[in-house]
């Protein structure tokens, strides 16, 4: 099979992937691998002496949260002593964004891609600013992360296993309809999630305050919908990982450190990294670009299965979240054209005429054209302990696809 | 003062209009001038003979749901006798979508303009298909009527009481972001309606089962928040009128029969009116052109407002709904722009860098120009009983314009 052949079929699988949300349980119930001492993160492979600030402090909350740590201290030296273990999210067939730190009591999301059998996870969203994912664990954080983890999950959960799965190919695909691009712009993705789990909701909760309680959160939050929405495209990307040959990217994650990638054509373990760059954005109130850490996060996977920055042209809106014009974001998604493999079937762009979005990153075209894919992201602070200060824009290091180029090459003897 | 002076007068009390939904009350409680053997209908002036099939058929639809006919037949017989009057909405402050008849007993939205202190109204949304304001009048319609006057008004009306009044200029200004026009798409606006609706709706409910069926209903419907709105819209443009000398549109309106227009500068009860066009558009599956009612419904008070086919350029994904491309979607507000005295201040469009959308139609432009208002709009069957059959785009009668202009400068002296 040639490697364009060989991208064809990647490409084929990841988009007639169809990841359904079917349910919320506990992490350690259902995430393959997954232990009580073990702790899952964004991006590839890292050990605590090399995590970055908002990384390191998703770890004490976690920590925290799980009662295996009494205080900071206390949770401090348990990863230095590696009382510990750490592994990436995207090893257990999971997503989180920015840390993505999920640990064995959190309730997850279980999406299950209905063509092709494969499962994927993600965390519980908390909303914007002092949060766990960016960082912050003071007790309001796990305060809140103690009332998803009780009554937010379970109900979302038992709404969502009362009524049907929700299918979330659909989901995304009449968000960018409607002004989102899936990664940084949400809010009409999760409002029809609001939508679809509203009725019930109502029925399934304990009494009308919780109803209500949970109705309201949801509502509140215009990332609410985020973590499936990673999750199904981590189903996507995962289903199409494994064609032999193929240079189709079927991973971008970054854990603060270092920007990693994973190819469709090698192996599973195999990552290619590099440091990662500082996004460039707009700041809340108070911060300025010297407090931002190194991008971090498992949401690429929203661009590497052709949403997110690649159909920025739908969401012209999210220039006031990112910066930059309109313009630049159509232009964004028409740059992404030139390094991808396909156009997407279920994904169209009204603005573009209902082009399908830009899908299946091709490395030989990122390499020969030294163009890097556009990822649309939050922006962390860069010490633990202080949340999210702004949203922005930000690309991988070309060295690392020149790597996997490389390692294909030397595997297919190209 | 200068006709420029008093345009720019006019536009901007319409632009800084604020029409908050402050509650749902029964028709006859709440609507000045609302009498027990009188029917509201849409557009100008118009008595039984002369009204078209949709809207005889809403007629037929109301008496029987007021209990003031037991047939169709008593309900024709009672019309032709004069036993019930016929006024519009316009004359008391509300506005209704397509055959735009509020009856007595109906619940309805009471919208008050915090700046200028009028007040609007509006009946409930029914959704797609079969119902009244396409004037279809079946058990099935007849039912869902009672039961929104039962369950859904009440229950909405409590919630809105309960909570905050719902900020209408900001709910539209949002939906704009959000791939919506304002009039043939509300999908987000709908959504956002949900959204702040659902957390009382949950509390207020008789019980779960009862608040399951009332957001299941809101967020099926795409149309949900649309009479709202158009309210809101009906409060903005009334704010603008009888600034003397404007030669600002405040009303665009019609009845099936004709289309009539008002203008700030003259009396409340001088119409314009010609016959109405027959829209052009997409129809549903069984449903041609030759189907198609002329031109009908309030609903017009959107593009009198600076929304609807005036913001036409923030929704391109409407073009699967009224036909046409994207690109057309752009040239109409582009187009609009020629004919309105402002930008409006409130209501953006994205894909046009944040520019305002076209608001005031300045009757001299109109004329001068040659260019009439466009306007998105249902399209209702041509015969009484039958209901939607598509949806698509119109124009009014540039004659209506013309004898307008003529009006004005007559009074003027221009």
């Amino acid at each position: 099979m040639s490697i364009d052949a060989a991208n064809a079929k990647a490409v084929k699988r990841m988009m007639e992937a169809r990841p359904m949300l079917t349910g919320v349980d506990e992490a350690r119930r259902v995430i393959p691998g997954m232990k009580d001492n073990l702790l899952l993160h964004a991006g590839p492979p890292i050990d605590w002496p090399r995590m970055s600030g908002p990384l390191r402090g998703a770890v004490i909350g976690a920590l925290l949260f799980e009662g295996l740590a009494k205080s900071e201290k206390d949770a401090i030296a348990m990863a230095e002593k590696g009382e510990v273990s750490f592994e990436p999210c995207h090893h257990h067939g999971a997503v989180g964004p920015m840390a993505g730190v999920i640990s064995p009591s959190m309730k997850v999301y279980i999406i299950e891609n209905k063509v092709h059998g494969n499962r994927s996870f993600s965390n519980l969203n908390e909303g914007y600013g002092k949060v766990l994912r960016y960082g912050a664990y003071s007790d309001e954080v796990l305060k809140r992360l103690r009332w998803m983890n009780d009554v937010l999950g379970p109900l979302v959960g038992g709404a969502i296993s009362q009524g049907n799965p929700i299918d979330l190919r659909a989901l995304i695909a009449e968000a960018l309809h409607m002004g989102d691009e899936g990664h940084n712009r949400n809010k009409a993705g999760s409002l029809l999630f609001l939508k679809l789990l509203a009725p019930a909701i109502s029925k399934t909760a304990k009494d009308s305050v919780q109803a209500a309680e949970v109705l309201q959160f949801i509502g509140d939050n215009a990332l609410s919908v985020l973590n499936p929405v990673m999750a199904a495209c981590k189903a996507m990307a995962d289903a199409a990982h494994g064609v032999k040959g193929s240079t189709i990217v079927t991973t971008m994650a970054r854990n603060g450190t270092d920007f990693g990638i994973r190819v469709s054509g090698l192996a599973e373990d195999q990552w290619f990294t590099a440091p990662a760059e500082i996004p460039v954005g707009l700041f809340f109130s108070g911060f300025t670009q010297a407090d931002a850490n190194p991008d971090i996060g498992d949401s690429a996977i929203t661009e590497t299965a052709g949403i997110g920055g690649f159909a920025m042209a739908s969401a012209p809106a999210i220039v006031t979240f990112v910066g930059g014009t309109p313009k630049d974001a159509l232009n964004a998604t028409l740059e992404m054209y030139e390094i991808t493999a396909s156009e997407n079937r279920y994904f169209s762009l009204p603005a573009l005429d209902f082009r399908g979005s830009p899908t299946g990153i091709d490395l030989r075209k990122v390499v020969e054209l030294g163009i890097t894919p556009r990822i649309n992201t939050g922006i962390a602070h860069k010490n633990a302990g202080v949340g999210q200060v702004g949203a922005g824009l930000v690309r991988p290091p070309m060295k690392i696809f020149v790597d996997a180029l490389l390692a294909i090459a030397e595997k297919q003897k190209i």
